[in-house]
């Protein structure tokens, strides 16, 4: 086996390769003066299964047709397999046609990456993981990151309670529930029929003297992990944390929800963040050993 | 027949549909705050001929996720066919693996497009031809634009002599000689064996008292038009003119160009530039009428 790092994701590639005790290679990249992508693939491919990792955040259409090179580039040196390896993955979102004439783009990324020649995609914890079932002909797999970010909280919560962002995240909170060993919940938004201010509260327990922690998939404007941090203090909550698979953090929104009052932010190396700490290539090389043995 | 202005060439796309009287719509991109494109294709598409235009010029991967996602969009909403149309051709100087392990970036790029559903590519002045011919299964033309920049000078210069920057390039000159009916040649650089300087020269006629036209695929640094247009006034050419289909123009270079005594530089507007004047619109019309009527 043979990892090959991409630009993206030279932490992630070079931590698997050592937890696989695989050879390593890093992508060799590069610029035109016109702002074209080189790429160079260095190492011995011929007959090996090949693991390519590249995250696609932001530039995403950069970090995406880097990784399409190096697919492509991969094939055509003759790798025995090719294992993509997405940590985070771009356009996840506009995975319908909300509004007609909407391109569906999550449904031509993944596709690019299957006709690039990939034959195994994995991700972390991607926006829609039925996008994955509905539009890829290739095996694949999406990994959650809820148990290694709620391990990281293992020893710094007293009296923890886990909160998803939303109905539909539960599932995450419940996964980092059981690492921690408590009880979780999700937030719901309230608007207030008189005033019309919208607040948003945990559905049925109390946060009164608990270590909350929220966890979420990405925050991106961290509109609602601000707002939820604020309530949460306000009902005297102990210490409010946030711990997220990737840190998108578009604009200023660090900034902003660093001065939400949160005890502290956690992230994974998904995208790199000033708060990026928890690394998945544990989780991804655990699956990885199983798929290529 | 319906035309498609992507947002990288909705001027060409605009004129296309004016001179083949055929519908036009705009397709509508905007961006999410974390960079991704949103794209969206307003109009009646299904069971029509779809003609979707779309540069690849700078941001170039930017562009070329806009044209995947609008083919592919496209595609969904039941056109009866789809063309490409191209103008510039990004990545297409990487057209093999010049050194071990090197992405031929350009397969990828055309593989992509026939991949996201279109069945006819145009180009215009792709750096190599066969590139097409090589990884492409769906039809496609590359048209010359060497006449109509011609044209443009038909009546801007007096005893016209017209060289191609190499060797390689004689056939653009040839047509553009054709258009002017002049005497065409190309320049082939020497070294001098003594002080080791490089200059510039006409193959074999000579330039004095004559208009020059220089004729190019592409600028991108310049730093051969600037040579060759110095050498030439130091010849004692009258006037010393530049056309390139292509004004890629990477940093600096269109001032460096315009400083080297050239009376005129001329481009199409595959590529938006200060001299982007002669609209390769026309001659893509006129192919397009010939395939869909």
């Amino acid at each position: 086996m043979i990892v090959i790092a991409g630009p993206a994701s030279n932490g992630i590639g070079f931590r698997l390769s050592k937890i696989l005790k695989a050879e390593y290679t890093r992508a060799v990249t590069k610029f035109f003066p016109d702002g074209e992508t080189y790429v160079k693939i260095e190492g011995e491919i011929e007959g090996r299964d090949a693991v390519i990792v590249q995250s696609l955040y932001p530039p995403q259409d950069r970090h995406y047709l880097q990784l399409l090179f190096m697919i492509d580039t991969v094939r055509d040196l003759g790798a025995k397999s090719i294992v993509a390896v997405v940590p985070y993955m771009a356009y996840a979102r506009q995975d319908k046609r909300f509004l007609p004439g909407e391109a569906i783009s999550i449904k031509t990324i993944l596709k690019g990456i299957e006709h690039a020649g990939a034959e195994y995609l994995i991700t972390v914890d991607i926006h829609n993981e039925k996008s994955l079932e509905e539009w890829l002909n290739i095996k694949y797999v999406n990994l959650s990151a809820a148990p290694i970010l709620a391990k990281y909280f293992e020893r710094r919560m007293r009296n923890p309670l886990i909160l998803a962002p939303d109905r539909g995240a539960l599932n995450r909170a419940r996964e980092a529930a059981d690492v921690l060993n408590c009880e979780y919940d999700f937030l719901e938004k309230y608007r207030d029929r008189n005033t019309g201010e919208v607040t948003i509260k945990p559905k049925k327990l109390k946060v009164k003297g608990k270590d909350v922690l929220i966890i979420d998939d990405v925050i991106s404007t961290g509109g609602t992990v601000v707002l939820a941090t604020k309530e949460l203090l306000r009902l005297n909550a102990d210490k409010v944390y946030i711990a997220c698979t990737h840190p998108l953090f578009a604009g200023n929104s660090y900034e902003k929800v660093l001065s939400s009052g949160v005890e502290e932010i956690v992230a994974t190396d998904t995208i790199p963040s000033p708060v990026s700490y928890v690394s998945v290539a544990p989780l991804i090389a655990e699956y990885l050993k199983n798929i290529l043995k």
